[in-house]
């Protein structure tokens, strides 16, 4: 139907139907040709950045000193994929996780590093929402991110890690996982501000609209679309608290209250997106009332109408009858006389209805 | 009425009132001739595969290294499935619920060995959903299932243990009770998609049907079926979280995050039955709404109809009088100047409803 | 209205208002002219079957060796009752428990004792339900019944102990009471699978009825049915999942599996319950669905009829009136040609409710 | 609108705004000219009562060896009730509180006393619901009480203590406590009693009442009623259930078990509340349906009216047309020929509507 | 639409989209030209009040044994505030939230300090609701508040301060704290009764009002409106919920019981705010059945003026015919027998609908 709906797709599950635990299939609907990497390396005073398609390019970033965020764009291409799994040591069970996008938001705990599914939610540049698969790998010194396809909400942490802006540069990995959900959160909330001006565009067109006949449907496709936001944010936001209390080495202390800042956020957001939930299911509510309204007024119209005439067209059909003896037929003014009754009846009808309110 | 609801008919539990408990009564609706075993028998090198309708047959399998699988189909014969359960020590109350195919799903545990109650959901040929009863008794290294008839969801698996792909050959029963369960759970995923399925046509339907009579019939079929699939579901969701944390010696370390993956399945099942089950209670209000706004249109036709010609037919009436003295009838141009007073309340007419919007 | 209703009536509380707390006061309605004494008691070996009129004749079964079950029918002659209480002890709190047939199930844990609170429902010969009061005190060797009147769901048992059959003899009062228990909830699920063909009866019902002035009536009244009836389950699953933690002397060891079957009892049946509750939910929206859209068909005949004929009539009309200069009146084939003209706005009528997919 | 709400009105709290916390503002609707004090001083040998307008007089009972119950009515005097809470040492949050007629039950643990909020909920003589604020202050020998106005519930309990009926002499201010608690409890049994019959009469009043317009209306005030009555009821529940668990040295061993009643009873309470509420919403339910259902027989009548006459209409007002060539108007039996067609039409419209189930 | 919307306008999140974390953004929308400070300095003895626009100039209030509220107005000017929290020693994220207006009631424990966000509602002169965000940080011997705007809850506080009354110039900042929360939740109860006011405004003008058109839109308003007070009401609940359980060094023990208090208010309103939102919904569905009703009243009206009149009329028309050979034209007193048939059929109808009680 919109745009929205088509880009919030499910994935189709049957497709990986009857196969072995552990096997990779991308289950997604976004095809790329080729899987693209990209690697960023820094620390304090140091910053370089590189791309390649072929994963063993991003071995050789290996220094204890720097930070190195390798992220790869691209998950139809499976083996490229368990490449880089292997010399990372990842568990087949992360490698299904990553390209399986129908996997919901959480993190995993293992001895040598985090691991975090996420979802992206952001507006394409034609207005229609990106609801793209994102995992993350949180090691001593690395991050691994993993999209469906290129373009994603990283742009200005890119940015601030190339100019040293901000604390990113004299942190660590931690940090780092941290900026990235940041900035995945914080496009939620972008979403969400667009749900509360639809709903408030809903309510305007059900008061004014001309024809409505598509709203009911389109108030569904809203009820929809937050419904699916709701299924990736919230999960995210246990994944954020299972980060407050997870007591992995790889999160330094400091970093601590960044997180709680990352999970007061997602309250925030949790709890808009029950407000505009209930916000949408009054939507139908007042559609509702509003299509009973109109046509009570409808009913009105008619049974005004119907009221008036239906006894004056009697009263003139009495007299169009042909019986040869009617005395009223003869007299002079009996004609000027009747006017005046169905005048009579006419204004106590109007009174009537007046009393009533219904005029 | 459809298929679907015929196949997930409910057991009749007053088969089984009044009898001292632990007796085995199958409630089920599904009877079968005879009771069919199939004994699975492998380990990393040897695999070997029997059938019979003996259970006696099935108890020679007893080496130590291998891990047996035994498959019993048919139900209704509760005496060969009493021969068996005495070899295997099984629990009189095991007994019980392994005919017993309203028990929800559950897992018990006993020192020598887990019993797994499961549904499998899955489509027949025909197009509709089959609901069997499972049973799993998960020994040190014995597997017995028991299910309701024949046909299941487990072809992928045994052809994976005949020709050694994946990991299962290398693993022991408590692998295979993970493969098994993990079989029946992607079977749900199939089930659920088909539910989204129905949801997006039933959407074109209400809008673009021709006689609706049944329509909600039809939906809260769907509404029941997502309910008695919720039914399967959800208790094997807090069997698999008991899975996670149950501390006995036939589940090994290694299995273990096989059984997180099963958890995080179940969970997304769960999440998207939830989801399509508000969807369907949309449905509900959406074909309200539509048969509001159609209801709607029909008052405006007859209003709009009724409104134009009572008053007109009335004004007719008025000439069609027979009264002697009636100045207007000899006027020569009268008739025309009617016609033209009738075209401007026409006229007039239309262009109210026109501002009213209803035209 | 129904039988239904007036079996499941709520006990009248103001009966025992103002009066000291631990009073006996029988607020129920079933009133019995004396109260019926059944003692039986039995051990492996034994079996004696005893019944009376008077409490004193039930104090002489005193065998250590044997297990002695004394059920009290009428509880509206409070002073055998207080008899009863006095000679094992009771506590007043429990006598006036036994009497108030509001007290909702519970369990209370005494030194001596187990005291324990359900309610029977159960089917009279004539199709209504029968909700009755049950108290159950299980002490070391003996087994108190108190219940409202004659007649209840333990034939079955009373016989199995007699014939000795299942494992009910060579077992003590602990298994007595898991005896009693089990025959209560399955009779449970005898009334909830008769709720659940109500359901199916009303579906038919909402579409093919002639008449259905009173089905919200009752609709309304089976979903009071099952909201007693929840009642009367839930508390008592409680109560059951309490006896799984308790840790009395009275229960042995081998009695907990059988405890915990009855859990997993009370467990399905609590689900069926919640399961219908929402299918009598969707009733009354299917059958305000059904009304609406009858209301809609009855709306679509009078607009056709209306819309055809109003204009026609009107046509009519005009050559009905008297003036003297009509042109068309004079026509030689004017009435011909009118008839042309009604049969092709006739058939246009016809056209345009055929595209509005209304015939 | 009806007694019940007027009696149930809500205090307004605007009375206490931008004062000082623990300043004394009595925010409740009923003036006293005085407060009265009665003083009832009893062993399990002796009894003495007492009733003075100055609160210096209740400082003379002061016997370690009686229980002393001091009942103040009238709270809008604030500073006689000062003057006992200085003697007596209350905290001044709890001077607040006593006052605070919008305070929701509570219980507070001080060393020397507990502190407990409740509304008693009872029947004025005109049959209107009495919403009274009770403070009790629990000591060692002591009890105060403090309600807004003279009528309570405790007529019953002060006739138990004069004439020593009961456990009440011999036992300390605990038990008092407690039964004055199980008063209080023992009218919401009664209210809620009576919500349920009126429940039962708007059922009636649905299907047989002439005029319903105001219906909606009083369905609403019940709804009202029961929400109100819920938020006097509801937190008593845990004010018991603290009780329960509270450690304190007032409250003797023996007197446990009756507290363990209490809980039951605010259980039962409870749970009946939810069930009403719940019945409630279903009459607006029924209600609605209801109108449905008349207006469709409404429609029904005026279809078949219409559709069987205006097509007849049309017949006559095509013969009622002035053209001189016509040949039927010249036949000799067309008239009665036109005359069977119409029957004809009628019984064909009529069969059509009874086959239609409108008839 | 109406004032309360506007005032409890949501604020724009985009504003601060692609920032680093920490950084200060205000996303409100109160714009004020200048920050201005207001010091208040006390001890039981002395007190000293001081305006200005520089923050440096709050410094110099520096004594151990005196209280010091500095209170900030305005924070769009974020270099001004920025200056304040070094010199405080304020966390980076700390200075975020200050500014951040969209962000919820919390509570956030430093070793120096604690940090509340809380939210004023009150109402403007023209009767607007206020919805302001108040930032608080609680030091040993200094509280600090920021607002977006001038004009507070806080001014029968700063009266108290001055002229000494109550108890707060003899505590310290932990009291301060409590008065300046216990201010802000006053102000919650004059919102919330004011809604209570509303609520029962418009029950009446559902049933009064001539034209209803857009009162479904003014219940969403009001929905809306304690939607928003919600979402500001409950968070400061669990803030409330958590001083009560910190074990900080800056609250002290006498201050705790004052904090309990403050706990039962905002628990009182949270009640209120429940409350209404269930009456709110309920006002929805009286206004829907309001108009069935009217409905059906017309329709009613419309089935009694068309059922009664149609058939007369034609019966009038049968008589309009011009048939030559209709034998009743010519009988004396047809016209006068029809006549009576007429008035038969007028005054059966009359009876009939009697009878259907529509009259």
């Amino acid at each position: 139907m919109s745009k929205l709906k088509r880009s919030l797709k499910r994935p189709k599950f049957t497709k990986a139907l009857h196969q072995a635990p552990g096997t990779m299939t991308y289950v997604g609907n976004k095809e790329t040709k080729e899987t693209l990497l990209e690697v960023i390396d820094y620390n304090k005073d140091h910053y370089q950045r590189y791309t390649s398609t072929s994963p063993e390019d991003a071995f050789k970033f290996e220094e204890e000193q720097n930070t190195t965020w390798i992220n790869i764009d691209g998950l139809n291409n499976t083996e490229e994929i368990e490449k880089l799994g292997k010399y990372y040591d990842l568990h087949p069970l992360i490698m299904e996780d990553i390209v399986n996008t129908g996997q919901r938001p959480k993190i995993d705990e293992y001895p040598e590093y985090l691991f975090i599914v996420a979802k992206m939610l952001y507006y394409n540049g034609d207005g229609s929402i990106n609801n793209e698969h994102l995992s993350i790998v949180v090691g001593k010194d690395y991050v691994l991110t993993f999209q469906e396809a290129g373009g994603d909400v990283f742009d200005g942490l890119r940015e601030r890690i190339k100019i040293g802006k901000g604390r990113i540069r004299s942190n660590g990995a931690d940090y780092l996982m941290f900026a990235l959900l940041d900035a995945v959160i914080d496009n939620y909330f972008a979403v969400v501000d667009d749900i509360s001006d639809k709903i408030e565009l809903f309510e305007d067109r059900i008061f004014h609209a001309r024809t409505e006949d598509n709203l009911v449907l389109e108030i569904q496709e809203l009820k929809r679309t937050i419904l699916r936001i709701r299924r990736a944010v919230f999960p995210l936001r246990e994944v954020v608290n299972r980060l407050l209390k997870v007591n992995h080495e790889i999160i330094e202390k400091k970093t601590e209250s960044y997180i709680r800042d990352l999970h007061d956020h997602m309250i925030q957001i949790s709890e808009n997106i029950d407000l505009y939930r209930e916000m949408i299911r009054s939507l139908l509510d007042m559609y509702m009332s509003t299509i009973s309204n109109k046509m009570n007024e409808v009913m009105k119209v008619l049974t005004i109408m119907a009221s008036i005439f239906i006894p004056l067209t009697f009263i003139a059909g009495i007299y169009g009858m042909n019986f040869e003896y009617m005395p009223e037929l003869q007299w002079k003014y009996s004609y000027f006389v009747l006017w005046g009754i169905m005048l009579l009846l006419f204004i106590g009808m109007i009174f009537y209805f007046k009393r009533k309110k219904w005029l």
